[in-house]
């Protein structure tokens, strides 16, 4: 992925996550041999390769800390995955937010059409639910259905969508700071809190445990929603594989526009230090998930 | 829903499940008091009134005769009919189908706007797969996760999604009778099959048994379709709520163009007696399944 980390107990966990999700992927969407074809080409062009794969990182992190199999930790980070990235198909659609790059290349209404862009996103949206319900996961169908749950309840209109409609009405509104913070918590928080919260139910991690991975996940999302905006406002284009300085051209209100750059950043600090704070009962098994905490603040894309 | 039906049975079984699949969409989505509001409209303009509810009907019907209770029934139904509206939204999209008109009044994208209607098909797809994970479809976790392995495989590339793009190069390539057949399948065989097949995992409908209720699925499913073409070749637009004659205009292959009118209603008759004849280990409690196939094939929109 040629990321540059200080970090390399980061890096290699990034590498190697990055790996297994193309893997998987790629065994998971054979081509067909009939008119499907160019779907599931769709849907890999997407999928494989180009991805940060953070919330699969998270989620497989979680899970392994608390002993369950990498393999299906794997799948269900795939499964969380295709959400995400069904969900940048959508946005990037001309009717949404029309953009061209994506990952630095073209965006898949642009590489193949807009019709097959909705199938696709929605066929990874389909494809997120039949991994997740696949005995692969666990033979446990307890741990299966609240999975589904958990993912089903982050993305639709009580998480990332609703954030979505919420950021869209805020290119004409005037946002105040909390109002910004709750759309953030649902366009970009839900998603990040179901991949911790799915890593907990694989791992089957007691409750109370529990509450301080989510702390941790509340914050870290904040901080990764601040991050984003300042990479909007100052960040390199290349380095992003994607177009910037949106959210100033549509006047939209954003942390940097509320605060000003310096206080955003000393925030998403602040933030990234709160994270690392709720794993303090835990060892060097948590070491990755300190160093994506601090990674989500300093990456440049 | 001012049907009008020979049979007073599937009249009356139709109205009661369009009155309880309206009403419990009306309780599931309630519409939030922040800029999240106009999605959660949207959903429900598209999710509440207009369908005919076929899918639910054979779930509840199937899963009723085997001693279900309703109420879990109908959960499961808004399920598969949430699925069913969201793919209705996006084929309406001007991408896709281009379509102004759907049950009789604007599609979503022209009552709102395509933004609105591709997250609203989002967020209901989301929604299906939230709600049959829920605990209120059954206490036990199997029967949640069998529920959602059915859904998720018949409504993504391997099914609907996938026929749908195979409808779409359909528009370019001369299709024998096979290769339509085998696209409608996956189109609209695959989302009544799973209405049925979900009916029995909510039953427990003993596997021998099952057999019979996927052939009888089978069997509507392509009656429906051929149905369907011939609706669109003499129908009557302001019956069917939508506009007809596209197919010949599109110069697409359907079961009409290949087989001619005569043949082909003709073909949709036989399904459907062949459909009723894997219910004869039924009794009267299967005589809604028996109307469903006849009506698939005599109605008018």
């Amino acid at each position: 992925m040629g990321l540059v980390l200080a970090d390399d107990l980061l890096g290699r966990g990034l590498q190697r996550i990055q790996r297994e999700v193309d893997a998987a992927f790629d065994a998971i969407l054979p081509v067909p041999e009939d008119a499907r074809a160019s779907l599931v080409e769709a849907m890999r062009y997407a999928a494989i390769g180009g991805g940060k794969r953070v919330r699969p990182l998270l989620l497989v992190t979680v899970a392994e800390m608390y002993g369950a199999s990498r393999q299906a930790a794997v799948r269900a980070g795939c499964a969380i995955e295709a959400i995400h990235v069904y969900s940048l198909i959508h946005d990037d659609l001309p009717c949404m937010d029309d953009d061209d790059m994506r990952h630095g290349k073209p965006t898949l209404h642009k590489a193949f059409d807009e019709a097959i862009a909705v199938l696709a996103g929605d066929s990874l949206h389909a494809l997120a639910f039949e991994l997740l319900a696949m005995r692969e996961i666990s033979p446990d169908p307890f741990i299966r259905a609240e999975m589904v749950a958990a993912l089903a309840t982050a993305s639709g209109h009580n998480g990332m969508a609703g954030g979505q409609v919420m950021d869209m009405v805020a290119d004409g509104e005037e946002f105040d700071l909390h109002t910004v913070t709750r759309l953030q918590q649902l366009k970009t928080g839900a998603l990040l809190g179901a991949a911790v919260e799915m890593g907990a139910i694989l791992g089957k991690v007691p409750e109370e445990a529990r509450g301080h991975l989510r702390a941790y996940a509340r914050d870290i999302g904040l901080a990764f929603q601040i991050a984003d905006d300042l990479l909007d406002h100052d960040g390199d284009e290349e380095k992003a594989g994607k177009a910037l300085r949106k959210d100033a051209e549509q006047g939209k209100a954003t942390f940097v526009s509320l605060m000003g750059a310096d206080k955003a950043r000393e925030q998403a600090r602040a933030l990234s230090d709160q994270a690392v704070g709720h794993l303090v009962q835990h060892g060097k098994e948590a070491d990755l998930l300190r160093a994506l905490a601090r990674f989500v603040v300093e990456r440049d894309r």
